[in-house]
């Protein structure tokens, strides 16, 4: 067995280090254990499994589906989640397809059950009928998740699921249903928040540098100047079945004043304490999913909420709570030709899209561009809700639009989508929940009273 | 804000003891923090919620299922959980009542989703009617389940449920989707297993003491004669939404020989390790459900295969492992008068109802009494399966029966239930497998060789 | 090798419970590992330590102090630990004596280092005088630390010294090296405050019903009664060396008012918070050091400082730091018969001293009990400073005396020890060092006004 | 205040990192808490220590050896640590010297303490005149410790020291009397050994980097090459008052074979375990001290004696447990002109000397580079042991020269040091305590029986 053992000095306690040592070797062990016991019982098994391991992943899938013995279907599941790791692309699409085919529901049951709720429609009869109705690949994906290590293989399922689903839309049912068991492993109740600086383990901080995906970290430097210095923040939402594997994180500049640029907060230490030892603003200027298996199974909005919540109960003196975001969508709806509702928008939008993309440019036309943003922010939509999937993003989590600041990222992609222009969306304590009730009724959006000039009446 | 503090000396380095301390604290400060921030909540949304706090429970599901806003969701399941624990029998009766009316479907809905998937029954409409017959009752759990320390209320709740289930069957449709939610939540993959001993928290082994249903725990010395000495072991599943709460836990003693009376753990200080520092036998002689709430939704089977793991890992030497086990439906079935299929098992009935019950007979009639026991066991049948409750578990769990022993327990318990007999089921590693499919296939009954002399055959 | 293992199932995260566990389990695992190791070392080494098991401790500890060897040494002084183990009484005196008589300095040595230092008493040649005078005991005790659990060893060692000191002073000059090295080793820079909880370790707690010294607990319940509810708290000291044993602990009571009787902590739930969530006042009733063998090594006063500190920041709103405190003295010198400086005083203890000793008196006889106590404290004096052992402990500290109460501690040994009197000394941060100093200096005893009117001018 | 604050997710267990979260945050948490204790006791304490701030160091250590309050002593040590900090190298000279000078012993107290002593040498005679003679610079270094974080400033304060040593040599004695209070608080009992790997914080992670002083660590993978991977370990000795600092690293490959180049370690994955999961040969090719505060206060042979316990539990198959050493005084030897006593020796320098530093030279003159490193190892000495400081490490603890390999180490430092040879001793647990007795009585080198036809007989 090739297990690593935890070893430690006899005569003195254990320090935190230890422990957290202790944690990780105890379970890899386990882990490691619990894998030879499978495999004891695989090839000891192989009577009852004839030539398991070259079976077509098809035939596993039907075993797993029959199996009655406990211990088989664990092994079995393993034997599954492993095989499939092997698969090239199309026969990953041979895979999803038989799920999609096969996993389905006995019609002739499904009749029976409707015919009984519809004479008779008792909570009895309809919880006959839903269990009538409901897919085999769910039941599937249960068993599939007892053996150990499986939440994190079909995460990475699911990711190749969705990579294949953009040309093969017929699958949307599959994946349906990999969204539902999600929903429910992944409810709030169990995930847990925790900071992220520089005390933590190589191997999560390793997957902070690899997720973040607005403002990407060069190295382990540039890490550390996010996450250790006393004015700045992370913090991260963890599954217990996903080890060392943050689900989201979000990064936290604490200064006085509320930022006008990226570089000041990426490429500066930023503002100290005052005398008091307090800061008046909190800025969240980045925020990454980690996990793409897990689109759709948002908690995104909890994470900022839960944050607000942390960070006033340490510093009780912040005052304004906002982000500093990008507009992601801007440019690709500059060039759209879609027939504006108005022409006094529609000249808008032409006079910057005249504007040259160079600093010099945007130091001209500031008062063009934060005007231009805004409405663009305000009034472009998909739906009821704005284009802009940042914006969705806050304004459905409660937040307002607080402020524009042209040139505030200078940098090639921020140049490229929206002419350096970023935006502060404030996060009010007091009005988080009343925005997003007005956001999620009628699609109102709050904005600053400041703004209000910048509005064009459509 | 009334949270407890951690506080600890700031120039030298944390023991163990300080994290354990640092990780409740800690958690019991964000919780206390989390239900601060519900109260102002609560208070300042009174404008939304009028009188929200008087309002019947009614009322407040109502606006949980239709809430929008996710925190005042959070907020309302909060007050209905606090509100469900001040109501006495005959509101839950009216409380649960109502989740069975007024919690199904829609039932034009179904009826539109099942027309469409009986004219084409695709992956796609199979999965709108599943979702169209989802009873609204799984939605409300899942709700009520956002709210910190909710999944703890809910397995309470169900504790109630199935006291008054007994005597209003009508709520049986409640109860099985409770099992549902609790099902997905309570996945194998997601419950822990450890060590129970005089290291751990008084918070739990607290726990320990009353829930030990089998032999009861007298006191705390008599806790420890059973978790601390190096030939006495204790094992748990915990789950990481039930803080401090073990699900079951089995007691293990230890030694050289297989027991033949529970004296002989419960009374004695068991068998040391031979020189070698190794123990040949297991015996698992307690095992215990803690969650009544948590009843069906079951992990007894995965406990004691992956603790026969743990053991055979730390104690390669282990050649045994079995139970010492009561045998609770002995005497019930020995005073039933159901027509027996072979008058040599009634007549061997009658024999041992004329024993007296008392330490002399027993000795006198160990045979009888063994022979007895050994048919009910083998014969005596609910369905396919054993009556007995014990053997059920054990053998459904791929068992044998191994030994019988006359006079093994002579508490009034055990004379009461079995005249003193007790089983030790035999846990063999490399049977358990086939055992667990034969028993579960064709009800099949491994036993010992040595007791093939005692069966009748009917 | 029997040493319990750690385990856990394999596909989730571990909880705190775990780590603990871990931590523990993984220590007795290294622990048990290195006794093996020694013991394969001692058996190989046979040769060299020819029947070293069978020799005398006087060998053993001789073989000790030549040893050149590292891991000899180190098996060495397991051997020594463990055979002292066996030593009864009259051997113990043995060995001590031994240690007293044969570990000193070679004399000249001494006086060779001497010599050079009068001639020429430079750093360098005081440094070498400082060697050479150093018994060797001090370096026996240092090598005998090496060991695994040897500091244990080391202090249960001295608590049998201290009980043979009391009839053989001559062995003044060991307990004076055990004092050195125990200084050195339980520096303040290395013990590490803890809260004591119901999710503290059994281990521990178990320690702490053992050790209460002032208020016995008379059991599990009792304890938690002590260390559960949100208005009580517990700290205390630890060592690194020391695994799981507290070395003192203060029991806190925190309630509105300043308790004027040990029943209305002890016996009833105190007084709850007020509507902000906060206290008034913090009562230390009851101070216990654990380690008999530490006498001496003092950490009492660092403990009650830091405990103030926590519970400041914990709950800003406390205003009134006191203690709850027995008189422990004034019964002995009541009825001792030195001669009084002051016929005042002289009638006072008469007084009292004629008293029954029963609640009707003590209410009757207030006004005179409290005169006499407060006297006592104040004027009866060994040397300089109070006769009273608590009183010395809390004024040294920098306390002051705040109030008396008759008739607050009716258990026997209340009545017995001060006619049911307490005594609130004062911990005022703003003052604690001023009157440490005072009283360090001068012998100044500080006490609240209000008690002037009580004080017999001598 | 600013501290970071812990925070948590209320309704859900907290996982392994939180806890490492948790401590060291609590951690920080009251470290600061405790500053700003003293702090205010400082400024409160105006009157007491007039002008204190800007006191002259020396006027501050003056108080801290006559304070009284023990706060005050807390505080003052605080002050003259952090004072210390802002001295320039001219200032430090001036403190030490004062050291020094005016904190020896009182001269009439040691002639009063000699002259009792010596006409009767008893044991509390002897006691009395050690602490007559007891430097009073001990006594300033234990007080200076009392205060949080003292340990980290002493061990720094010393690493200065030593540096102002070469040119000052009069310091010598301060230099002794911190290597006596160093070796009481660093004794072995108080070491944990602990594993570094990927799951160790960032913050330790990152001085492994720093100190690394044999093979230098390029980078972040560079590091994670060298601890993450299966056959691959990395252990090192802490100490509870040192948070995060490791004192002493080794690293070590997991292979088959004995390995003849670092490049084999460094530049390639190395070997695998075989089937059996199992592997022959544990190489440790580097150890770094990182506190150069702390040299002389020697725990390096532990770590190795007890890393070789914590292998072979691991891995019962390995067979040989072998370093891969640099030979760094080889070539200063070499170009020594010392009257060699061999001519033999001498010729074999001087052709050594001749040689090209090419790989080809190195790979034609093999034999003769073997040969002369060899005899280097042998016979070059500084008193009775090796004049080769890694030679005199390994041989002392215990080790035997087993192999040399040329061209090993064709890095610049390899060609420069050695011509690029290497050295393998070798840690054979049978043979370690006869050899490390051997050699610290008589200075014996071991070597293998293989290397003796290269032996000069001088």
């Amino acid at each position: 067995m090739i297990v690593r053992r935890l070893l430690l000095y006899g005569g003195s306690e254990q320090s935190p280090r230890d422990k957290e040592e202790a944690s990780r070797e105890s379970q890899a062990l386990a882990f490691a254990r619990f894998q030879d016991f499978l495999s004891g019982l695989v090839s000891r098994q192989r009577a009852l499994f004839t030539g398991s391991e070259q079976s077509p992943i098809e035939e596993l899938l039907e075993r797993l589906m029959t199996s009655v013995g406990e211990i088989s279907a664990i092994v079995l599941a393993r034997q599954v989640l492993d095989h499939y790791k092997e698969l090239d692309e199309e026969q990953q699409l041979a895979f999803f397809a038989n799920l999609e085919a096969n996993f389905n529901a006995n019609e002739a049951l499904v009749k029976v059950a409707y015919d009984a709720y519809s004479r008779d429609p008792s909570s009895i009869n309809l919880n006959k009928l839903s269990r009538a109705t409901e897919p085999s690949r769910l039941s599937l994906l249960r068993r599939l998740n007892q053996t150990p290590g499986a939440t994190h293989d079909l995460v990475a399922m699911r990711t190749d699921l969705l990579n294949l689903l953009k040309d093969h839309p017929e699958l949307a049912a599959v994946d349906e249903d990999f969204q539902r068991v999600f929903r429910s492993w992944f409810g709030r109740g169990f995930l847990q928040l925790q900071t992220i600086n520089w005390s933590t383990s190589a191997a999560i901080l390793e997957r902070i540098i690899r997720y973040e995906a607005v403002h990407a970290i060069r190295d382990w430097d540039d890490l550390r100047r996010r996450i250790d210095p006393p004015n700045r923040r992370c913090f991260a939402f963890f599954h217990p079945a996903l080890i060392d594997e943050p689900l989201i994180f979000v990064e936290v500049a604490l200064g006085q004043e509320i930022p006008d640029s990226i570089a000041s907060i990426l490429d500066s230490q930023g503002e100290d304490a005052d005398e008091e030892g307090e800061y008046k603003t909190a800025t969240f200027y980045s925020i990454s999913n980690c996990q793409p298996g897990l689109a759709n199974v948002s908690f995104g909005n909890f994470l900022i909420k839960q944050v607000v919540q942390e960070l006033r109960s340490e510093f009780p003196g912040i005052k304004n709570f906002v982000t500093l975001s990008p507009i992601p969508g801007f440019n690709r709806w500059l060039k759209s030709d879609e027939p504006e509702e108005s022409s006094e928008l529609a000249q808008l939008k032409a006079e910057v899209l005249a504007l040259d993309r160079s600093q010099e440019a945007i130091v001209e036309n500031e008062a063009v561009l934060r005007r231009c943003v805004f409405n663009y922010l305000y009034h472009a939509k998909r739906g009821k809700h704005p284009l802009d999937p940042v914006a969705r993003f806050h304004l459905g989590n409660g937040a307002s639009i607080f402020r524009l600041h042209a040139g505030a990222d200078l940098s090639d992609k921020g140049m490229h989508q929206s002419f350096g222009t970023m935006v502060n969306y404030l996060y009010d304590p007091a009005q988080i929940e009343s925005n997003h009730e007005a956001y999620a009724g009628q699609g109102k959006i709050e904005f600053s009273s400041k703004l209000k000039s910048l509005l064009l009446k459509l």
